[in-house]
């Protein structure tokens, strides 16, 4: 892993990424827009163009042990492939219950509970992912997921955010909201 | 705990605390200055006047587990405390091996082969202490350690600190610099 990556989430009228639908999962929705753009530093000119804005930063893991290590890397592609038309950002707030934690406690209900990182294995290599933390940068979610995949995964897609979001980790998200995008 | 605390260090000419020391422990050092402020969000007029800046974030713990937590909540004291006139402000950063370990590797190393955790409740409360973190804040450095003690606990602080950098963690450390400070 290099440096982290940071990255701006850019609503507006044109952009990089066509928004096709926004769905408030959980708590306050974002407003609608034609487009999103993802770029590593705002412009003057991107900022006054922005219906919303947010951020994140890629980070080192959290969870993951040596072995899922290993096994994710194996399988894990690149974002930007050219068949993954499609993509989809979530982004997500957990509850002050969540973050009180310890990191026992959390890593239980991720993986021992809720095989958070079992699950996400299962849909790789199609469906893509880069996870963004926002919650030390004083941002409205706590993370950012980005997913992208080629349109025959969208099904498999589906099923995996319905597995996630039955698991016991999920009772702790507040906030939550999907937007569907189609690379533009 | 509650909602991450953003905090800006700004060396001046002046400030709350007056800089003793400067002292690069390892990597290239700071600027010296005669005074450092800590504050929430920066004013034009402190951002104009500023030797050097950086930030850092609070967060919930990384590496903690449940009965740790329990055992530091019960002896840590806050920040401020009036009998508490010295300040030592110690960023660090650590090698990209270190950021390359997964959460289980980096634990064994921070707790089993380190006792980082033990060794410090063990200053416990005679020396206050708050972590900030910088990393995905893009800041040169991925923490910002506060402490703050009374001046007869400044040899015990002294031990504090030769006990963690002789430590396996810190082995990962590649950047490191210590400021003495005095409330002023």
């Amino acid at each position: 892993m290099a440096a982290p990556i940071s990255a701006h989430f850019v609503a507006a009228a044109h952009g990089t990424f066509q928004i096709e639908r926004v769905t408030a999962v959980c708590g306050e929705t974002l407003a609608s827009a034609p487009a999103l753009s993802v770029v590593p530093s705002l412009t003057p000119a991107l900022e006054a163009s922005a219906i919303w804005r947010l951020r994140g930063s890629t980070g080192h893991v959290r969870y993951v042990e040596q072995a899922e290590k290993v096994a994710l890397a194996r399988v894990t592609p690149p974002l930007g492939r050219s068949e993954a038309g499609c993509a989809v950002m979530i982004p997500i707030r957990k509850t002050d219950a969540w973050w009180e934690l310890a990191q026992d406690e959390r890593r239980a209900i991720v993986e021992a509970q809720s095989q958070h990182i079992a699950i996400g294995l299962r849909y790789l290599p199609a469906i893509a992912r880069r996870l963004y933390h926002a919650r030390e940068l004083g941002e409205p979610f706590d993370f950012v997921t980005w997913f992208e995949f080629a349109p025959e995964h969208a099904p498999g897609f589906d099923e995996l955010l319905a597995l996630l979001r039955a698991t016991t980790e999920w009772r702790y998200v507040d906030r939550e909201v999907e937007l569907r995008l189609r690379r533009a």
